[in-house]
């Protein structure tokens, strides 16, 4: 039997104004035909979230056409006719023996849907670096192609006020998600032990809306506070240590990120004074982060304010987040030129991992306004102490 | 304060041991040195696990030198020093100003490192399927390259016992938590709130050992039973449907993955006549895995006795797994030719994607041995009805 359309996360018309964007640009840079590998820009055109990247597949957006193509393995067609706002007909899966196939696979269907199309009779762009050297060595000997990686990924960095809804509902699931950390964090607890309490709630969600997948998170405790990027470890959290959370809610591909640092019983002097000056750093950063001013003056607008706390930071401040967390577009560093626009999205991220075994963090994702930068959750910006 | 090395999840002999086969084969294939960059390669050479792949990071192993020497940006350093068998003074953390950097980045650091030594005098090999093609092409410049991709990937194929048995340990928790679905899903209970138990149980993990991080999950219910690859939805599971579960449970990033369908009241005929050829074609498949036969043997194995009962799957068999659930080598598939040898690790993967809105996943994760594949997890091979 067929599947049916499944509940959708955004209207027909949504889509189809984001659709309109990417064609605008084509039609500016004489593109006829895309072919969109990047994951996330397929999610950000049609809604698909499946995990399925492993293997050839790709999205045609053809200034021809109102829809765009999607070609997939055929075990992901369902998926396909279920999460997209795409007519059935234009999901083909194809034959399951094109997978780990070495003399034909998913990229030959595409380039004949090109070809049969007259779609690869005009400039075709394709995303480089979302498609391996051998797809790309492959796509190439039939077509003439150029990169476009990034071009789409840029008209992403401005949402609409329905994605900054499922945003918000995003960040109610990370609010959420650390509050239950919090709860659980304490001495003697094994640090997997209040992982698998945050991740339960990122699932649960909040608000009546569940997480529809889960980001990755980060535990760093005791001296790994100085570590960023890892997972909890197979031990218990220790009384006079304390612990740097990031973590994520996700809502229809689109995540929030939070971090927040819990000292186990009393923070030390230094922790103390390292918060307060990333807050009073983070408060001045939202504030530089009105419509008009550059992305880099966000950056140092934190650098500024923290300094005069006697605090430094290496790393950037912060990046374009949506769907799949980091959007590779603006970062919030210093001389980055990019001019805020209304409803821009950044997690402003200021982890400082100041010495191999001591580090601290807190962020906020926040929308651009008029008035400065808006944080899309409620965490208090606490040092939280248990 | 520098960091101490944390808990190791294999002797330095271990990782010695592997170093010495991938050396053997550049010595046989006359490189010098390798540029890592598949993090799963990461792993498997040194412990770390962290999820800094995202921006510039490579790990060289050098003819000339015991142990590789590991770069990455500077937030990351103390990661690689606390989870790897590495000296600390084998891991180098560059500045980071040179990310988000257009004139200089962290693979310029990796070329002088290559110059410096000496290693660039002699060839090197570069895994080019995990560069980004900017990359490859800031490399290339300067170095002579030549593409490696796959080469540590095979070695990794045949485990270690000491792999296996953190495979098993993996295997225990995947069994857990699918034990944990089963028991809280039922008719009007959330998606999500069953999805949200089943990640408690993987990152509390089984038998005192926590996951140590979280694979991907795929919740597959009523019509959606035939997609693949896709999480959760936001309702609830309905009487007189099915759902196919995929999980994978993980230790020190080996990941040991298990299906099962769990039918909501009696199952239909169809899904019982399903389960029936699957159930039979998996014990054909896992007897057939034994030392000496062909990968593409066990496929035939399964398809045969499958279709004794009257079913057909069009997808692959499985593959090899093992570091980062799927590596990219040895599939199950009909007509490959790898042939079998102890300890080599597969996903012996039978979800059967039938109709667009019907379909039955059953699985194992087994260890070739010289009687058969022996699965690494318990969990009954049941229709589970609930």
């Amino acid at each position: 039997m067929p599947i049916e359309r499944g509940p959708q996360a955004f209207p027909r018309t949504e889509y189809l104004r984001r659709l309109a964007n990417v064609k605008a640009t084509m039609t500016r840079r004489s593109f006829r035909a895309l072919l969109v590998s990047d994951p996330a820009n397929i999610t950000y055109l049609t809604g698909y979230t499946a995990h399925s990247a492993y293997v050839p597949q790709g999205l045609i957006v053809d200034l021809d056409q109102e829809e765009p193509f999607f070609i997939v393995r055929k075990m992901d067609a369902p998926a396909g006719i279920y999460q997209t706002f795409l007519d059935r007909s234009r999901v083909l899966g194809y034959p399951e023996d094109l997978v780990a196939n070495k003399t034909r696979n998913g990229f030959d269907v595409i380039v004949e849907r090109l070809v049969g199309t007259g779609a690869a009779k005009g400039r075709i762009g394709l995303e480089f670096e979302h498609l391996s050297h051998a797809a790309l060595k492959q796509l190439s000997a039939k077509l003439e192609t150029e990169d476009v990686t990034g071009l789409i990924t840029w008209l992403r960095l401005m949402k609409s006020d329905l994605e900054i809804a499922v945003m918000r509902e995003a960040a109610a699931i990370a609010d959420a998600a650390m509050l239950r950390g919090i709860e659980v964090i304490r001495p003697g607890v094994r640090e997997a032990d209040a992982a698998a309490e945050i991740y339960a709630q990122l699932a649960r969600g909040a608000n009546g809306k569940a997480g529809t997948s889960i980001a990755t998170l980060a535990i760093c405790a005791g001296s790994r506070s100085g570590t960023s990027h890892i997972a909890w470890a197979d031990e218990t959290f220790k009384a006079g240590t304390h612990v740097n959370i990031e973590l994520g809610g996700v809502r229809h591909g689109y995540t929030s990120a939070l971090m927040r640092t819990v000292s186990l019983g009393k923070p030390s002097d230094r922790l103390k004074r390292t918060h307060k000056a990333e807050l009073a750093g983070l408060e001045a950063a939202l504030a530089a982060a009105r419509v008009g001013n550059t992305a880099g003056q966000v950056a140092d607008a934190f650098t500024a304010e923290a300094r005069k706390h006697g605090v430094e930071k290496e790393s950037r401040c912060g990046y374009a987040i949506g769907i799949n967390w980091t959007e590779v577009t603006a970062s919030l560093k210093s001389g980055d030129p990019t001019v805020l626009e209304p409803n821009m999205t950044f997690h402003l991220m200021l982890g400082n991992w100041i010495d191999e075994d001591f580090g601290y963090a807190i962020s906020e994702t926040f929308r651009v306004t008029p008035g400065g930068g808006e944080a899309l959750g409620q965490t208090p910006r606490h040092l939280f102490e248990v």
